[in-house]
């Protein structure tokens, strides 16, 4: 998307297929730099130190990790260490994960002098893949918006919470992708956004948005509750970590606030959710999607600019005091309004979701 | 309360009635200070540095500061400069005006050398005041605690939101009254503790828990919902800026989402209220109640301790990024389960809150 008047992709191959560039998310919104990454290690030490973050976008780094890597030494003994040592920068990313399996099976079978040129063709396969899948959820998704804009004749309020935005993918986001191409098509928008503490990935989707030129207003999480009760939201879009069967939606903690204060002023919420992220072998997001507890750290500092404009940052809490940092929610699938996916909205129900994947229906885990 | 093994007010005269200490809230959680007021523009700076705050609180601290004009000069025209001096620093506070006028109307009549000790008794007597309204509320709350004790036969799980803690008053505070009178019983008690940005003044009240040895963990405004849905709170207490006369709940912004979990999750939801929060004049606080729109400066700064352990701020968004600041929000009557006053616990009701103030029947705004 854009950042001033140029379009860049959260990663792309330099034309010389030397390198790879990468927006460095680690110095946003303050600072916008882009990173020229010439090895597979340089790539594995941008993953670890979060230069780039969010499932989608660190599994599209990691194939072009591979690429790298096979450009010095296309040998087994390399590809093998080359995915051994991406996969460990973030254990627990399954995007990451699947992305380094198939590259791997693209190339295990082919001779060491064609692995560089399959290599860099997998890793952008990847990369336009995830590029379509939020195009269409976009293209569903901004019908919506449509309608809405039709219905109110004003700027249509949209509330979010968290970073569902291009920098978390390779380019749209899934909920920026509805919101984008709304405002290309000229459909009046406004969006409201939590600053998502503690780690405050909203303050990625404030400058998402401002660099395309949508109208937003940053708020403290606390405050989605009083604008939807004056009626200053319209609807509630957000993304998902995990979606059950039946539309159970795990997202960023304090998703499932927003949720419950969008059903109490009748105020429609949807995820925008690509098919990988929906888990086909739980039902009960609430019993059964293990939260993840994070380091307190995360709550008892924030990061910002100093007083001099460097980075840093201030312990809100004493070093003594308790804190506790589970990272997600769960949202029972009977507060979200639909579910917006590449291949149409469904209503947060197994019977809708599974009419869009009907190869899902014996993929629960009871079953197998 | 106390404060390591001491036991202080948040405000006290000096034995020798010549100046006012208070404990300098505006370093706090970190460093620990009292502060000695030996003048009327001590405290009047003091109020408007907003090294104390919380609306009991300012409204005794003027009471003293008049005392403190006295000693200097006890003539009409002292009283009257003081007065307006003080009212000035907070124009809206609504204590500190009905306290200034406490005192001026005590001290008119009086011939100036009698004004002295007449201004250091009326505000004396306002604090003793305050104490015993909160100890009221506590002996009433406590009364909760130990019935959800005896039934769960575990450590009774609170979360609270904002400050509605001792420091915020004389002592014991509202909220925390009720927390630390079942502590000092010994029924075990385990605190959640919301950050409550913008301001973070929740971490006055972890402060005040430490203080007092009461369990204690904070977490971000976000994680609420999460706890309440994994069973990790039992009930929800608040205080409230106002609150209407059916029992609508006015208090810093995010109760209401607290509110709305507590009612999903079946889990008894507390403001407690000293009566003079009660504005009798409306019902409707959704539209009744005008809600402040802060500087969004104090979104955009985040306050903390830097690497040096000097106080600090970091700014978490750009300059250019465009922040809304609401600072209370409404809890409909009807997701309160009961107000604990110093009268008892009423029902977030007309009727139920007439009852104990028979009186209030005739002031409502449309009656009147």
């Amino acid at each position: 998307m854009k950042v001033g008047e140029r379009h860049y992709r959260s990663i792309w191959a330099d034309e010389r297929r030397d390198a790879v560039h990468i927006i460095d998310q680690s110095r946003l919104p303050h600072v916008f730099e882009t990173l020229r990454i010439p090895s597979m290690e340089a790539m594995a030490e941008a993953i670890r130190q979060m230069r780039l973050r969010g499932a989608p976008l660190i599994g599209v780094a990691a194939a072009f990790g591979i690429a790298l890597a096979m450009l010095r030494d296309a040998s087994d003994a390399s590809l093998s260490q080359a995915c051994n040592a991406l996969r460990a920068t973030r254990p627990t990313a399954v995007n990451l994960a699947w992305a380094l399996a198939r590259v791997r099976e693209r190339l295990e079978d082919l001779k060491p002098a064609d692995r560089v040129e399959a290599a860099w063709k997998e890793a952008q396969a990847i990369a336009d893949e995830d590029v379509a899948l939020n195009a269409a959820i976009g293209r569903h998704g901004v019908v919506l918006l449509q309608k809405e804009y039709e219905h109110l004749q004003r700027p249509v309020n949209i509330l979010t919470h968290c970073n569902a935005g291009w920098v978390a993918t390779v380019d749209w986001g899934t909920v920026t992708a509805p919101i984008f191409m709304a405002h290309e098509m000229g459909i009046p928008i406004h969006v409201w956004v939590d600053e998502t503490r503690p780690r405050n990935q909203g303050l990625l989707t404030a400058w998402e948005l401002a660099g395309h030129g949508v109208a937003h207003t940053l708020v403290v999480d606390n405050a989605g509750g009083h604008l939807m009760q004056q009626k200053k939201v319209d609807l509630v879009m957000v993304g998902a970590d995990r979606v059950t069967r039946r539309g159970d939606v795990c997202n960023k903690i304090g998703t499932y606030l927003k949720a419950l204060a969008a059903r109490d002023n009748g105020i429609p919420f949807y995820a925008c959710v690509p098919s990988p992220t929906i888990d086909w072998t739980i039902e009960d997001g609430v019993e059964e999607i293990p939260i993840e507890e994070r380091d307190p750290d995360e709550v008892r500092h924030v990061r910002g600019l100093d007083s001099d404009g460097k980075y840093a940052s201030v312990a809100i809490a004493t070093a003594k005091t308790p804190i506790a940092n589970p990272s997600f929610d769960v949202t029972p699938h009977d507060l979200v309004t639909g579910i917006i996916t590449e291949k149409g909205i469904a209503r947060a129900s197994e019977r809708e979701l599974l009419a869009f994947w009907p190869r899902e229906q014996h993929s629960k885990a009871y079953l197998t």
